[in-house]
């Protein structure tokens, strides 16, 4: 019972994960020696020269990701980035050298200096922009073009050539990433996200069921009252630590998105899916994750209830429990099936059971009026 | 009352925000004048010439972070990485070399693919690691300088030059970055480590005070026992979305503690500090977090108290709220202060009169024996 979390299908996923991450290696291996071909054709060196194939080399080791959306924005930030760059570069190489001498430098050098510092501004305020990194080629392309005119008369020749280059990495790598085995972000958004529910589902349960579990391990070899009478503390501490890590997920949510939004035309989805919604469920999904993350200060206090007392509360807690995760582990079935799951037939029978069930428990003999002195209790106290 | 979180010191530490953000750019853009120079001035660019005066302004852009720790670490990458790929891409060129004709494509094209290839799959397994940026360019200088082989005798010659390039953008960028109004990550980590002590103490304190204000507010215009009776909901909701922020803050730290380890002379902290600690301490601020934010279900909750009932518990509840928010707080402080905090004299009766608090709150006439009945509760039902 150690994999407390994805326990659902950890054998396949797991396997099926190694294997992607092959497949990419793979895959980045094969473009590589496909853009080398620049090098290794006669033909084609003669046309390219070796100062430009560098370029699409350098592409390809650079925006080459794990999914083919990330792939495909990271290489159109760097084709955007090279064109507005290089076109602004031109425009500066060109009027320093109409200008020649001393001013030239001058004008070169206060453009580099106010064009780079004014776009780091943007990138940091505006950190989780989806163009940050074409803005970092920006400055790169900027800086290289424009204080090249010192030297060079045909800045513009250059540019060209060293753009033809790398659209060229780029084509290569949509290729290989798009085109054979692709690696989808959008899959693994959906599949993450279904997901968590399932881990969440279980670590919820999970954790209800040690919590008696322990009790009745208590009595059989006489009641102890210490915190160290709950001996499979270990699998608890597994549970916990699922919903941690789901806690965590948010940036990865969002890279996700962001690159999954580039995949509109993958066969699962429509062309206009809401990808917003996957990180509003996210958010949903953290709120549950922290409500349970927040029971293990409960069950860890030390003025928890005496064995005993736990007993008296186990049936229906267990049944709650038992339809809470239920009803988490349907919600994460029916995102991850794309179906409808319909709230008046299947959800809401089971929440009021497990309502019912909890009032139960409030009102068995041992406590009365148990509905308020919760806050107290939340506090970890 | 919008600026819920960090309404300690606001104003000052904004500014002093966008002031880090402006030198920041303002560095930027000096150090890649500085490397310009090798354009700039003619006994230099005939010295090193175009080709490879491309590599140290690349450097420049590329490495450049706002922190000078991460500067460091990323500069430190680049330099190993292509120290490396520069190495191994020599063997096998110069071993190509020697076997000539088709042999040579042949090694050259199998080591390029087999070598990015495994790179590739090591950085896939090892994602979160200190050396990933350096095998990124690892790939790219083997995959470069392999290559190049076909084409050009001296490889070595090529491979030298562009590292020492390499090195120049890299000795700029260390000297604007640590010397000139250095930005260090270890400052941000201390600071955001401990604002967010004081963020969580008045998130919590704040929630409180809200629950018992609103049920004030109702008291005076009739008691409503709707939900819709909590008018203050947006400043709560402010509290726990700072909550949000916090749980949101363990990536960040990761990347702060990876950059703070590359700054161990600077002057607050010794050489040997602990920069693990933060980390841990950071997740039992993520544990606290996670249990103020489980009182939001709590507090929305239609079942909740009625107004009257409130009332009764109102004062102790809120001088327990005001003994622990005190003590996080004062937790923060002695993290912020560098100074060692008596737990006897100053945490531990602070503590002891919030139990007291709590223990009055829960005998109240309303309710008997209210010290189970949490876990229902808890569970946001």
């Amino acid at each position: 019972g150690k994999s407390a979390g994805g326990a659902t299908n950890n054998g396949g996923g797991e396997r099926m994960k190694v294997m992607r991450k092959w497949i990419h290696s793979v895959k980045v291996g094969a473009a590589l020696v496909l853009v080398s071909l620049l090098y290794f054709l006669d033909p084609l060196y003669k046309e390219v020269g070796d100062d430009n194939a560098i370029w699409a080399i350098m592409t390809v080791v650079v925006i080459f990701e794990f999914h083919a959306g990330a792939t495909l924005s990271k290489g159109m930030n760097r084709v955007i980035g090279t064109v507005v760059g290089g076109g602004l570069g031109c425009l500066v190489a060109t009027t320093g050298q109409k200008l020649g001498g001393i001013g030239n430098s001058v004008i070169v050098g206060l453009a580099v200096f106010s064009v780079a510092g004014g776009a780091t501004y943007f990138r940091q305020t505006h950190k989780s922009n989806v163009f940050d990194y074409g803005v970092n080629i920006f400055i790169l392309t900027f800086s290289l073009v424009a204080v090249s005119g010192l030297r060079i008369e045909n800045v513009m020749e250059i540019a060209r050539e060293r753009l033809l280059m790398i659209l060229l990495g780029f084509m290569t790598c949509i290729f290989t990433s798009l085109f054979v085995f692709p690696i989808w972000a959008s899959d693994e958004l959906h599949s993450s996200l279904s997901s968590r529910f399932h881990q969440l589902s279980t670590s919820f349960q999970g954790s209800v069921e040690e919590y008696f579990k322990s009790s009745s391990d208590g009595n059989m070899e006489e009641e102890e009252k210490e915190p160290s009478s709950i001996p499979q503390q270990p699998v608890v501490d597994d549970y916990f630590r699922t919903c941690e890590k789901v806690l965590q997920s948010k940036s990865k949510d969002e890279s996700l998105v962001v690159a999954a939004r580039w995949e509109p035309w993958h066969g699962k989805f429509g062309l206009s899916y809401p990808w917003d919604k996957y990180k509003r469920i996210g958010e949903v999904v953290n709120e549950l994750a922290a409500a349970i993350l927040s029971l293990k200060s409960c069950l860890k206090s030390p003025t928890q209830a005496e064995q005993t007392n736990r007993e008296s509360i186990k049936e229906p807690c267990q049944a709650a429990a038992a339809s809470l995760a239920w009803t988490i582990g349907e919600l994460g079935d029916s995102i991850c099936g794309m179906r409808r799951c319909n709230p008046e037939t299947s959800i809401l029978p089971e929440l009021k059971s497990a309502r019912l069930e909890l009032s139960r428990a409030a009102t068995t003999p041992f406590q009365r009026g148990s509905d308020k002195g919760s806050d107290a209790e939340t506090l970890g106290m």
